[in-house]
């Protein structure tokens, strides 16, 4: 007799995609040897991802192949291989001419998170050009695109020479990501996105990386949150996470150091594009609230360092402060909101700024201290006023968005004001402020407080932050 | 900032199936579920298998799943629920008017597997219905339809009427499986073999039994075969997927019996669609090789037993043997020849079949005994002569094969004849000849003996066959 499913081959999926393959390996042998656990050479690893950005590998196959990583992981050279196939699937810039060591700094993303708006002015004040390529907002986090696009008339959209001339004159480019960088990526997240492979380690740092070593930089500094608001909301999973792009960045020979902070509550006190681009603008005038700026000067004093104009992450730490002080930051600042076609106007006198039509204000109905800020909550009541978007074609409203007049640990009075919304939609005020109310603990105890930078991750390892 | 990734959506993948679905599930979710190792309900498998079968879930969700499946495995209850979702999504025979508890076997397949020949006339013989349901071969395993289509005239292909009235009619009935039988299995299939996720036993077994349920029956025999030529080679994997069979006929309510058999060299002696009927006419007529016999003879007694014409397996072994010395099972197999349109004049003069052109002999070069045979690569010898497909696409030589003349543990001496091969093209002689050699082991030592027939599985578990 014989075995009755193995007469049912391919009714539907009528061509098989092996036919249109290079045919030096067997796709379905490779998603096997992955599924039993074993492990794919650089070249098996190629040409999974080059097949499929070609069009001669099924989605299915890869999906499949993606499952099966998923689960049975991938090794740090799958990484790597896996990370160089999609960086090369599209343009990778090569910045070598340009004189001086290149750094960006990457986010794994928050609420309230403006920190490339200050660090980036910073350290291209201080001598290191950054070539910054940044993304949009999705779901409870920002996007420094979006928040740079609430600038009246800033565009991101430059073609690959403005980029080289901008940096070149300025030591500072900050563009949007295009389809050129890493489409493989592109495609590989889009069927992440709807197979449940989104949350691997590998993946996640083979995607981050594969972007960001397209950039042309030299050296970069990455910030790995961790927390409510976080995208690895465990402590231990955004550690490994730092090591996999730590690992990953140091195997194509770019200096990396990653910081492990706090995104439990928003950072700062303005969650929403404009009014965090007003908070950046009070940070680079010296008035930022503080774990904005501790984790600002930190990051930059790294990238100073990495960029070699200061001989420890400490020295650099002072450049920056000092770049802040004197104001060179914030002139580079304008010079670039200039450049790039921002009203420079409206950044020197942000009170100008064409605000949202309904300000409501949150009281609290109990005294006590703010126990907890729900940083993930928070970002989706955002969301909710305006800020953000649920699906790539949503459209922002670039004023919207909430100041917090408390954080965890302040101590808050019956009718005080916890936070004040902001939006030119009022229909959606009661269930945000529903939902708000849902995202703050107040208690009569005063919470721990929290450690906002936890460690630090190098090629050396992991090593707790204590500074 | 954000995660870069999370900006990056549905490119190529533009529409989501999610908004096809029947909005109940959230697709991502389910396959989320499984691949975290929690168990979905039977409302959500079905949600799963309906919209897979209805085209409003994509195949790359569909592979993700079964492969978080293959990795994480299926509950049984989820792969009672896998069965019934593919079982409903086609034609459930219904023969409940029609008296007497219809019994059926399959075999998980194997090398020389001739024994639904031989048992379906002689159970039908006995007085129990027998409505049998039959598919192709594939690779080095045969198929029961390739063998009865090698009888000149013989038709599979029937009408639901038609089906009813043999079996009415002969107490038997040899139909070849339609498209109307489990159409989401057949999908599922051809998607599972393009993704790595054929070998799972939770998969096979629900596959296997969405199709036997939808036959009809009452009860059902198993032939679950190990070794070299078995679908499962390993012993312990043919145990599970017993298991798992008899675990999913059970919950549907129909009493299932499985042995595990022996398939580490062909069944018999002859392997080929035509080889194989006139082995069987052999049998049936009381000149069969003992294998086979003992095989036919448990199952079929057993089946005979489930279809109540017998108080106990032995009793029912006893009426087996009964119906082949007494000549009925051989006057049932002459009836449903001439009902299904099959040349009688062949069967009860077999030599007088149009015979394979070319005839050619495989001597052994040293004297010993057959240590081992291959059944795998004798199947694959057996398919390179013709009586095999590779695809399904590949037309059959319904006379090639080949024919042994010593089995494992038989003495042969240098020039005596190992086997004949029967072809109609020379061309494959040579590559077939060598690949046989190198499939059989002659060694000075005598093996030692394998059991035929290792365990029996019932309701009540896993027993020592011991007969």
């Amino acid at each position: 007799m014989y075995i009755d499913c193995l007469i049912q081959i391919k009714t539907d999926i009528e061509t098989s995609p092996e036919s249109m393959n290079q045919n030096k390996y067997n796709t379905v042998s490779l998603i096997r040897k992955k599924r039993d656990g074993k492990e794919l050479d650089e070249e098996e690893i190629h040409y999974l991802v080059d097949n499929y950005t070609r069009d001669s590998l099924a989605d299915y196959q890869m999906s499949a192949f993606l499952m099966a990583a998923f689960l049975q992981g991938l090794t740090d050279a799958e990484s790597a291989a896996l990370t160089r196939s999609m960086l090369h699937s599209g343009v990778v810039v090569d910045l070598s001419d340009i004189p001086g060591k290149k750094v960006d700094k990457h986010s794994t993303g928050g609420v309230g998170d403006k920190l490339s708006l200050i660090l980036a002015p910073i350290v291209a004040s201080c001598g290191v050009p950054v070539p910054m390529i940044s993304g949009r907002g999705l779901g409870h986090t920002g996007g420094t695109l979006d928040k740079l696009e609430s600038i009246p008339g800033f565009t991101v959209d430059v073609t690959l020479g403005r980029y080289r001339e901008i940096l070149e004159k300025h030591n500072l480019v900050l563009a949007g990501q295009t389809d050129e960088i890493a489409p493989a990526d592109k495609r590989l997240y889009a069927l992440r996105d709807v197979t449940a492979t989104v949350e691997s380690i590998p993946l996640i740092a083979g995607s981050i990386m594969s972007k960001k070593l397209a950039e042309g930089i030299d050296a970069l500094v990455l910030d790995v949150k961790y927390g409510s608001g976080a995208f690895m909301s465990n402590h231990n999973e955004a550690v490994k996470l730092a090591q996999a792009l730590v690992g990953i960045g140091e195997e194509f020979g770019k200096q990396t150091i990653a910081y492990l902070t706090d995104m439990d509550q928003p950072l700062g006190f303005a969650v929403g594009n404009w009014l965090e681009v007003r908070e950046g603008i009070a940070c680079l005038r010296g008035d930022g609230p503080d774990d904005v700026m501790e984790i600002s000067h930190l990051l930059a004093g790294t990238m100073i360092y990495l960029g070699e104009h200061a001989k420890s992450v400490e020295e650099g730490v002072e450049k920056s402060k000092q770049a802040v002080e004197d104001g060179s930051a914030w002139n580079k600042w304008i010079d670039i909101v200039k450049e790039q076609g921002g009203d420079a106007g409206v950044i020197e006198n942000p009170e100008i700024y064409n605000e949202a039509e309904y300000l409501h204000e949150i009281v609290a109905d109990q005294n006590g201290y703010i126990h907890a800020m729900d940083a993930y909550e928070i970002g989706m009541v955002s969301l909710e006023l305006g800020a953000g978007r649920r699906t790539k074609e949503d459209i922002i409203d670039p004023a919207a968005g909430i100041i917090l007049k408390r954080k965890t640990g302040d101590e808050i009075k019956k009718g005080e004001t916890i936070a004040r919304f902001y939006t030119n939609n009022s229909e959606v005020l009661d269930n945000a402020e529903r939902k708000f109310i849902n995202a703050i603990s107040i208690s009569g105890i005063k919470p721990t407080e929290r450690k906002l930078i936890s460690h630090m991750v190098d090629k050396n390892g992991v090593q707790l932050y204590n500074r």
